[in-house]
């Protein structure tokens, strides 16, 4: 619950300064000004644009819609109209907090300067992650971040025949369709066993096996591939694997995943949590006072195993601005955590998953139970029928749900997201089996697929306890 | 949690009578019947078929499908070949509680005989309720329930270029739709002040203005209409109000609503609920012992308020059916109520909806905060963005949600069953406020519609506290 401490901080003389503006940051900076009208709110930030939707740069790539700019949430003109400062091109090089200072680098003009803060927001975000390989800096290796890496990585394509897609996770899947959707030959190589590794090897092998079912003609996935070599004199002409296999390519991207940055919080004495991102409380607050931290740099607490974990999502770094904005301007707030929850799509099949996977699950010592279902995502009789694979996990001790993951032409987001609420409050199997959910021929089933999983895993449980 | 009390009931000589077999009979007689393959379980049904989808007749009037037997889920031999018993064209026109016997008319025949139960289950349903208006014997005038009623408003439809419905809820609304796309001039006749009652009145006027700004050319809708006198010799030319004003017409379908079938109970000394549907406890039992009740004939308990409620729902009938047979073959299962979430479209627009509405919520004594959303359903720069129209009700005391409503050519009803699985453990604003859903452009907006409307509830709240 929020309560208005207004006489604490509502102090014209207030500096609330924000190193990052993507998405917490930016968010944290429009809050903070409508909180605190006459606070002075400066945003630094390396980047050129501030606000815009990173998650949209596939579907932009793909040509979903032509003007990148439309990813653009908010322009700097949009912030500075509101009165907030923003200094892009912009690196904040260390952090004083004896002085509460900063130390600013111009990128542009070189010049270096000191300013003062009286709140501070680290939103630095998370940069890929780049495997040691040789020839890294040959022309056509991309890596996707900015909007500029967007433009980059769409005008390549255009022009190219054949891409290799170093990693198989949510934005390589994302590439994937988008290259494909553009007439490239695909080749995707993913380090570890399956792709999509957040989902269960299960479901991530019924992932692989429709894409190769539909688009086998295409894309080639290649699980357990390790990257040596990047091949090409000035721009790259093939990749090189461990087993010495060669693939010719005319551009390649890297999804090896995402770090979180970090160094300016540490040499800052800033305490990193055991996920090696930025460790604050609830509040977003750090272990130093009136430094706060939020987004992708920041570690989140798992709300189903109250453990931290470090899961970097538009959707949390959008409210952990939030409530680092309210308790910078001397509001309570608390973000309770995260689950996890997140979907993608590759053509026609929707991926959607919520909490903890069961490797996760077994690692954190969970005795994990679960049921998988197939079925239909409307009446049969209906025209348009899609279909659902759902399987949910719970834990043999205490029943409760565990997590979900869901894939399927039909409406697999609907099922992850209805769990979903259910979760942060620690739901049962037996809870599950009693959800009231809509149902209409056009919509679902009269026995929706998570009724049907409940009751399989009641089953389970049932008999197992007696 | 289940137990299966084994010893207890399985009895060879046990015989499970089952009144009714449309959602909850044919349920409960095909659980009873796996549960212990050597009981005699019979189905008694005044009906020709049972186990039919009586939800998707509009589609089929509609034209969505062509053939009506596809809405049949199981057949009466699918029954037989589980050695299932199926009497239909039978009534059961006397239960005798204290002999453990009812007395049946074979509706072809017209034979009476008296036969034995060990356990009874009454899943007799409902009827539509017809409204005291002159004239109702001429032909042309319609209800829908049963497959035959679908054929012969399809047929009628078919040779028709004018209709009237009389009501304005789901049924009507999605009649409406099958009419207009066969190319029919109607007009809905409403008796209320709005159409889709179950919904608040702003939501309701928001559906109305939907339909007639986007087909107000082949569609007239009429609230406050009080129909006096159907109009015609043999067949209806016309529906006469008590204004005076006509309306001419080929054919009228009324659907103003549904009525428990409860005579047959009522009369063995079935104690009936305030709803005047027949009470039962959660496990379906009626208040003489070996007499249960399930389905559309039944009260329902509401879990937010935890008040009796007669909202017959055929998702519900099926759960109940279920836990009937669980607890008619001897093991404990409990069925914790029911939420009221149903959903259902009219052309492009969704409408879906949860829990009380404001007129029920404020009948109960809840002081009522609400909050309404219009927004995108996905991010802006996505090809064929729709919108989401999301009401949220909240209690001012306990910060409870207490329902929620939801309309729009976007993906409404993942809104709502998203609220629903939080809504069963009493889920507050604050709780919603921090729930993980999954974000992807084509999928959501960064902050769900859902999240919005908890972030005005909770500023809404937290003011009116301090």
């Amino acid at each position: 619950m929020e309560f208005i401490i207004v006489s604490l901080v509502q102090n014209i003389d207030m500096k609330i300064v924000i190193i990052g503006a993507v998405a917490a940051g930016a968010k944290a900076a429009a809050k903070s000004k409508r909180l605190l009208p006459d606070a002075e709110v400066v945003i630094y930030t390396k980047e050129e644009n501030i606000s815009y939707s990173a998650c949209g740069l596939p579907y932009y790539i793909e040509g979903n819609f032509e003007d990148a700019d439309k990813l653009i949430v908010r322009t700097i003109s949009d912030f500075e109209s509101k009165g907030i400062k923003v200094f892009n091109k912009h690196e904040v090089t260390a952090i004083h907090p004896d002085k509460k200072e900063i130390t600013v680098s111009n990128l542009v003009s070189g010049e270096k300067f000191v300013t003062s803060y009286d709140k501070l927001l680290i939103a630095t975000g998370a940069v890929p992650y780049i495997p040691d390989i040789k020839n890294r800096e040959i022309k056509g290796i991309y890596t996707l971040k900015t909007i500029d890496d967007g433009i980059n990585i769409r005008n390549r394509m255009l022009s190219s025949k054949r891409a290799v897609i170093l990693g198989g996770g949510y934005i390589g899947l994302e590439l994937l369709e988008a290259f494909m959707q553009n007439g490239l030959s695909i080749t995707l190589l993913e380090r570890n066993h399956s792709i999509m590794n957040s989902f269960d090897e299960d479901m991530a092998s019924l992932i692989s096996a429709y894409i190769l079912k539909n688009y086998g003609d295409k894309i080639n996935i290649i699980t357990s591939a390790e990257v040596v070599e990047f091949l090409g004199e000035e721009s790259i002409t093939g990749v090189k694997l461990a087993n010495s296999h060669t693939i010719n390519t005319e551009m390649t991207v890297i999804c090896s995943g995402v770090t979180p940055v970090v160094n300016l919080a540490r040499d800052a004495g800033i305490e990193l949590g055991q996920s090696g991102a930025i460790k604050v409380n609830s509040r977003m607050l750090t272990n130093i006072p009136d430094i706060y931290a939020a987004g992708d740099c920041v570690e989140k607490i798992n709300m189903i195993s109250d453990t931290p974990m470090w899961i970097p999502l538009g959707s949390t770094a959008n409210k952990e601005g939030r409530c680092a904005a309210l308790n910078m301007c001397g509001t309570v707030d608390d973000f309770e955590g995260i689950l996890g929850s997140a979907v993608t799509r590759f053509m026609d099949m929707t991926m959607s998953r919520t909490g903890l996977s069961s490797k996760v699950a077994e690692s954190l010592g969970y005795d994990v139970v679960s049921a998988i279902v197939t079925k239909r995502d409307k009446a049969g009789y209906m025209p348009a029928v899609g279909y659902v694979i759902l399987k949910i996990l719970a834990d043999r001790r205490s029943h409760k749900i565990l997590g979900a993951q869901s894939i399927g032409s039909g409406d697999a987001d609907k099922r992850i997201n209805t769990l979903s609420t259910g979760l942060i409050r620690g739901m049962t199997v037996e809870e599950l089996n009693d959800a009231d959910m809509t149902y209409a021929p056009p919509y679902s089933t009269s026995i929706d697929p998570l009724i049907d999983a409940a009751r399989i895993l009641k089953d389970k449980l049932s008999c197992c306890t007696n």
